[in-house]
């Protein structure tokens, strides 16, 4: 037992060692010229979600302790619905591109403008980024990915718009500037009134064009650190789609550190789409970004609860002989 | 901090009141006409994979203080490769379907019959199901879903091969069965050599048979506790898939409760495939059970850093005034 608690006390040690600047890299786009910063947080093992606290003690404490923690599993009763109509929200499109950055953490899109607003409250749009898995769960069930729209107000409150990414189900073609070259195609793509290239199948649904977009050049930035700038970023797309849905509001943390609480959470019903292709190659810059479900929200944090399970178990453990299988 | 403690020791007590038979339903398939038990174990919450081990105290302490525990991040040196053709494994084909059950954790193929033989020693098979999103890291990197055929040798030892599932990039259909009506099909799947009626694009991928077929029925099993039988399977395209790559192979555990040690991973270098209609329709069946992953080999539970790191947040919390962003 003794050598077990030196052993955690030596790595725990090692996690804080690598800790210089875990967090601040969230919110603030970075002045032209500046370097991207990439995080030193982690998403497996020392530097994973389960250490983040010991990280930056006490600036990470929440991490750890907090009661109100993201994401969460989105089930009835945890959330507030909010029609998407009571709720303004606009963001500006960027005929030039954005910059799309590979934080290490995640890879991100910082925006050009874009204002959120309810309760009295303005909220400007600062970037948005990626997470894969999906970091909430939506009713239980895990989606392909998540895009968090990350907005500030002037007395610094922040809102998260939530979009889960669903695998398309259509049938698409991974060049999406590819005009349609097949008479089938275009006679299926006019019976759907869609506007894009690809040839949807009936019940099935085509990605987003936004997210082909922008995933298009992600290969260009594989290595932390770097940043490209995408093709036109068209924004209205998205914004119908939200404002013909509605939110599942809560008030969570941020889901990395610092993990501060006081979070608007705006969870989107309606859901983004994204080819196969551009999936796979989203997957394999991103690897994997998903911090563990936490706890609902006012019971306490769950690595609270697993710490005095894990103590249990501890002295147990030194009081019974180990058990093969 | 009093306080603190008291609502965590509440929680423990109720996790543990949850906990009656939250195992045993991993290795054994049931006998005709017996009911297909459900988890009492989940993926969330004080029944999800960070209170496990208080679940039931001592079984499952592994779960909390293992040092070899599994799913993990299949980096370098973690693991061992091995060649397929070192090692032997034959599949039964079930040729009148098989049983397909819903375990609540899990979605499970009972299989009739398999060998896998390595190291002078022989397992049978006795199982095979599924996790979303993948619970082993391929380097990193997260997969949309994993399957694990579990093994057991007359000395009760386990052996698990595990396949990463990726999201078939192909151009796909839904229908399995359908014949392939059109010239330009036809043509294609002879220019490539494929057996399956799909219609595979250069450089992509297309689904494997056997998961198109396994759940083409998942939706029949919607309710956890029931079961059906499959089509008929074959088992020969995965098995062959398998031969024709390596393993990367390492000592780990079950990753489920009760997270028994000794656990002999073969985890393949091949992956399979799976049209992203099928993956939607697996999806909103199976949820989500990726246990998170696991610390190194050899090094602590990461439960038991994390235990560390959240006493000194809840000491450095008491006396410390929070912050709100």
């Amino acid at each position: 037992m003794a050598r077990l608690l030196q052993a955690l006390f030596l790595t725990a040690s090692a996690g804080r060692a690598l800790a210089s600047c875990a967090y601040g890299t969230f919110l603030h786009p970075r002045a032209e010229g500046e370097e991207v910063p990439v995080a030193t947080f982690g998403y497996t093992g020392v530097i994973g979600p389960h250490n983040w606290a010991a990280l930056e003690l006490p600036t990470n404490n929440a991490c750890a302790t907090g009661t109100r923690q993201s994401p969460i599993d989105m089930v009835a009763n945890v959330f507030e619905v909010i029609p998407a109509s009571d709720v303004t929200i606009e963001v500006n499109d960027m005929p030039d591109g954005a910059d799309f950055e590979n934080l290490g953490s995640t890879v991100e899109v910082i925006t050009q403008g874009g204002t959120l607003a309810f309760d009295g409250k303005t909220f400007e749009l600062q970037q948005f980024h990626f997470h894969l898995p999906s970091e909430h769960l939506d009713n239980g069930t895990s989606q392909a990915m998540e895009m968090h729209m990350v907005w500030q107000s002037a007395a610094a409150e922040i809102a998260v718009v939530g979009l889960y990414i669903n695998i398309a189900t259509g049938e698409v073609t991974t060049n999406i500037t590819a005009p349609a070259t097949k008479r089938e195609i275009t006679s299926r793509s006019r019976l759907f009134g869609k506007r894009q290239a690809q040839a949807p199948v009936a019940g099935a649904t085509g990605p987003t064009t936004l997210l082909e977009t922008i995933f298009s050049v992600v290969d260009q930035i594989s290595t932390p650190g770097t940043k490209v700038k995408t093709p036109p970023l068209v924004m209205s797309e998205v914004v119908d789609l939200i404002k013909a849905g509605s939110f599942q509001a809560y008030s969570g943390s941020l889901t990395t550190p610092p993990c501060s609480e006081g979070v608007n959470w705006r969870v989107s019903t309606q859901k983004l789409s994204i080819s196969p292709a551009s999936f796979v190659k989203a997957r394999d810059v991103i690897g994997f970004n998903s911090r563990f479900p936490q706890n609902t929200p006012g019971q306490p944090n769950i690595l609270m609860v697993s710490a005095l399970g894990s103590a249990a178990a501890a002295v147990s453990l030194s009081s019974t002989p180990a058990k093969a299988a």
